[in-house]
């Protein structure tokens, strides 16, 4: 039976015969990897996340954290999930040797990891935070604290968070109120020790009992010789702060004073435990008074910049869980579209005849046509921005790490965003595909649904995405980093215009809306006035977000028009057959819709700028 | 402090300043009305929306019904409120004053309705299910009929259920098997008594306490002399099939042979209890023997068609639901984006700045006034259609019931249907403009968001509404009510030219895209082969429904302009500026959009139909 996880037969697509991942082999640091132990990670993932991921999702989601004698409870089978996916060696898959890890290049791990978040994104985030952490720290922190700190991470035996969010501060980080005063008492070996105070809000994974303790990163102002924070990010510093304090051999010992304030309940990703931590309030004295015992993590004021060393790599992988979520539940509406039998062919006039399954009528297989073009561009894209990754790490020319870098800068924010926008819409149509079971707990579509309207929100919003597409990433470096994408959508334009038939039309298509693209970002940056340029700029975010995706499409339809000429068994050809439809659904059906918002972006569109409050 | 449930300028706006409702107290029907007695209704409708809806709406998601002992339990709050709107005279509003109505035109009636939908929708939906089987009844059942069942149910002593959906019969209503066997024993007063078995799913209301009586409205098929059932629609017929069947007195008596197989656990509307029912298996045996007792309304074979007599009403009333969950939605964002500090503007750059109200950052605008398009044009429409239902029961001149009536069937479906797409994308929106708050169950926009995703999918999925449109509504009487809706456009277009500036532009704008919709429409059935002409009618649904909604607009600019001009207060210049800046929302964001569906449409795209099964 086909997996309602994941298709492999999609990912062997995408990772060997478009991407070429195999050819990383050829650099030293892949140099022990093949085709074979790709794969090997891929069944461990596979297998893990069919029967330990898969198994609780809606038990974690019908089971919510709750607080029980002051700990978080959650359900056992949580832990058994992370605990084997860790002792598999994947939670360090891509870390170097040295840490425990395999090594694996960031596009297969990403892959890896879409298995598990597939299956149960919310299980998930507690590897995917952690991760995130240990990645963050290995950027920046001293030898000393990746010694005590992400070693036991990357082994599975600390977990981490990001603490950055207060109260009064979300995505207008500047306004952290969060205080971090030098303590007068040394760290281990020597290390400077912090006391910190202040609220953190939307910490996920911020308090449970599934690992030996927490490893907390978090933005703190320190305030100067008359006590005041600087304001605005300047001010901001990253410290490492441990739900417990390590003794001098690194094994967690007295309680640090961070507290539990509350959890949230949210409409999905119920799973994770997300809460609002209170720091330094006095409930525990660590080292015999109040105040959460911290390390600084890096140069004082350099938090923001320490913090964001990750942020490209996390928001491929918010892009990543939108778009498996958009992947599950389209496989869920499949298998469910060729079971439930429902209604003839409109030519068929004898209700005596039996029932059809309902991938048979037409606007059944539109929807799942949808989500398919949706589901399988966003991961293109995902994997493209990881592929990325490994080449700007690990291109042997510096050059091509470079570009690699600057590609994967522009793209970040549609990388994040698209996927976070139309997976949420495949979702809607994976329930529609349902009908009334879909829209029950009975099925599981709807806890798909709920679970990814969380990604538009996190890691920053569709808007402050927009902001940092339009306002900085068209920009910066003279508009280097737009012209590479330019290029590299003219390279794919160029092959695609050798392919016969319609792979040549769906080239010269998206060589036009670039074009008009091209046009519309020089009179947006015309308008003389940031304000009017900046007012559409989620509008422009979606707009190029669809033209990027139409170029993903681009490149897998020459791929699999190739694949088809070679094909010998029909489930082969099959397969190729609706790749190139669901390029062909995208370039007819969605492609066009960027027509009408190019046009207005061109207008600089004032109607929401000059909208007044009084008026709603 | 202004509702975050409705509008009462905007109601106001739509009822009187536009639809004039108050000239229709010149028809006898409504002539003890007026003014003061449509503002007296809506009062008394928002106070107990305000004090007893709303106030549990948070409660009853969060305390779904379950069975006890197997009674189905709900939160006690939901039978204070509905005994509170019955008592209120509010359930038997629009009803003949002989069955205890208020005679209400079904204008104001929507709009008080309107009232206890937006504060809880789960709660309201006892009301309006059973008001949907008592107008059924009234329009097919005997006398006898009407004073056993109907009266107590206006009275709110018994409620009502639709049993339509059987689980292997959702959209395919032709194939329920649910059997009525005529009973040797005679009903009361020598009425025709049948004997009932099967399955009816996602019985809304189907089983609880709240009243005295159930009285079930049940599709199910007479079986031929041989005891088979004659397929398809033909061989429906419709019954009364009483929770407990009534004694000499009308009182309720013995307990029916209706057992509750399991309760529907819903992503949202959890209030509203849904479930699967079991007719006729014996574990209780009404009159010495198993079977649900039944009786059969109107004529046999005759089910659907009698069901249908309400089903235009319905249909409203689903969008009216899905409407003004969009409203209070939008409500609770604006409220939230006036308070909540986020934050400066782009041209700030001292941090030191105290933090804006998120409404003054443009994205925020964006969101809020996409939301006001939506939800406004929405709430337009709906009373718009229940002002067509008024012209058709009341109008004094014949041809006007006629047109108002073809107008009516040709509008349902996109009545039903636009609100249900948009105002769940206006819901996305509020969420969106609340941040990481807004995916919490701490706050309340979240559940309207789960509410409202089941309005595309129950009284017709959308795609069935796209074939009742395009398949049927375009060409029946030779393409007459298509044509009437054109002539209707025409005059508002007409209207529309004459008033300076911006409105006579979106005049222009809508004739052209009405002619464009003519256009593709011919080309459409002109296609020669009804396989490629509906295999893209959810498209036209969505492309013809912002058409339809962009007339909506202009209407309400036309309006808006002539109020601005008269405006002398600054609150009232405010208004009709935010319905000027709505409409120009809509004409400019909105409204192009249809141009790539249309031109789609036009070419009769096969990529749907083209799709195989295999090559998913």
């Amino acid at each position: 039976m086909q997996s309602k996880i994941l298709s492999r037969r999609d990912l062997a697509f995408l990772l060997y015969e478009w991407l070429d991942v195999e050819s990383l082999t050829q650099r030293p640091r892949f140099a022990d990897h093949s085709r074979e132990t790709f794969d090997g990670a891929l069944d461990t993932a596979e297998r893990i996340a069919t029967d330990l991921f898969a198994t609780h999702n809606k038990k974690n989601d019908q089971n919510e954290p709750h607080v029980v004698d002051g700990k978080v409870v959650l359900v056992p089978e949580v832990k058994a999930a992370l605990d084997a996916w860790s002792q598999a060696g994947l939670l360090a898959a891509s870390q170097d040797y040295d840490y425990g890890g395999m090594q694996l290049p960031c596009t297969v791990e990403k892959a890896v990891v879409a298995w598990c978040k597939a299956a149960n994104i919310a299980t998930a985030a507690y590897l995917l935070l952690t991760g995130a952490n240990a990645n963050t720290l290995l950027k920046t922190a001293t030898p000393l604290q990746v010694e005590r700190f992400v070693r036991p991470m990357l082994a599975g035996e600390f977990f981490g968070t990001m603490c950055l969010s207060e109260p009064q501060a979300g995505s207008s980080l500047s306004d952290i109120t969060t205080r971090a005063v030098p303590d007068p008492v040394e760290g281990p070996e020597g290390e400077r020790q912090y006391r910190l105070a202040g609220n953190k809000m939307w910490i996920s994974g911020g308090e449970h009992e599934l690992a030996g303790n927490i490893v907390h990163l978090v933005l703190a102002k320190i305030p100067d010789a008359e006590g005041r924070l600087i304001p605005g990010v300047k001010g901001i510093s990253l410290f490492i702060v441990p739900k417990y304090v390590l003794d001098a051999e690194g094994k967690p010992g007295e309680r640090n004073d961070i507290v539990l304030a509350g959890l949230n309940h949210k409409m999905g990703n119920r799973g994770t435990t997300n809460c609002l931590l209170n720091f330094g309030e006095g409930q525990f004295k660590p080292g015999g008074r109040a105040g959460a015992i911290g390390y600084l993590v890096g140069q004082p004021h350099q938090g923001l910049a320490n913090m964001f060393h990750m942020m490209n790599e996390a928001r491929i992988g918010v892009g990543m869980g939108a778009t498996v979520l958009g992947i599950t539940g389209y496989l869920h509406a499949l298998d469910y579209a060729r079971t439930r039998l429902q209604g003839r062919h409109p030519a068929q006039k004898d209700p005596a005849q039996p029932q059809l399954p309902i991938v048979e009528h037409t606007d059944v297989r539109r929807m799942l046509l949808a989500q398919k073009s949706y589901v399988e561009g966003a991961l293109a894209l995902v994997l493209y921005s990881a592929r990325l990754v490994d080449e700007q790490r690990t291109a042997p020319d510096e050059a091509v790490r470079t570009r690699a870098g600057m590609l994967l800068d522009f793209l970040t924010p549609i990388t994040k965003s698209w996927p976070a926008q139309w997976c949420v819409e495949a979702n809607s149509l994976a329930i529609q595909v349902h009908g009334g079971y879909g829209y029950t707990r009975e099925y599981n579509v709807e806890q798909f649904y709920r679970d990814n309207r969380l990604n538009p929100i996190h890691e920053g919003t569709h808007g402050i995405h927009g902001l940092d597409l339009l306002g900085r990433k068209v920009s910066i470096q003279q508009g280097a980093l737009f012209q590479a994408l330019g290029e590299e959508i003219g390279r794919t334009v160029a092959r695609g215009s050798d392919v016969p038939g319609d792979v040549a039309a769906y080239a010269e298509q998206l060589d036009a809306a670039w074009r008009r693209v091209v046009e519309v970002t020089q009179a947006l940056y015309g308008a003389g006035d940031m304000n009017k340029t900046l007012a559409n700029a989620s509008l422009y975010l979606e707009a190029v977000g669809h033209v990027v995706i139409a170029w993903m499409w681009l490149e897998q339809a020459i791929v699999a028009h190739a694949g088809l000429a070679r094909a010998e068994r029909d489930e082969e050809r099959d397969f190729y057959r609706g790749k190139l439809q669901a390029c062909r659904y995208f370039y007819r059906w969605e492609l066009p819709k960027v027509t009408p918002q190019l046009a207005l972006l061109a207008q600089i569109d004032t109607t929401a700028l000059d909208m007044q409050d009084a008026w709603f």
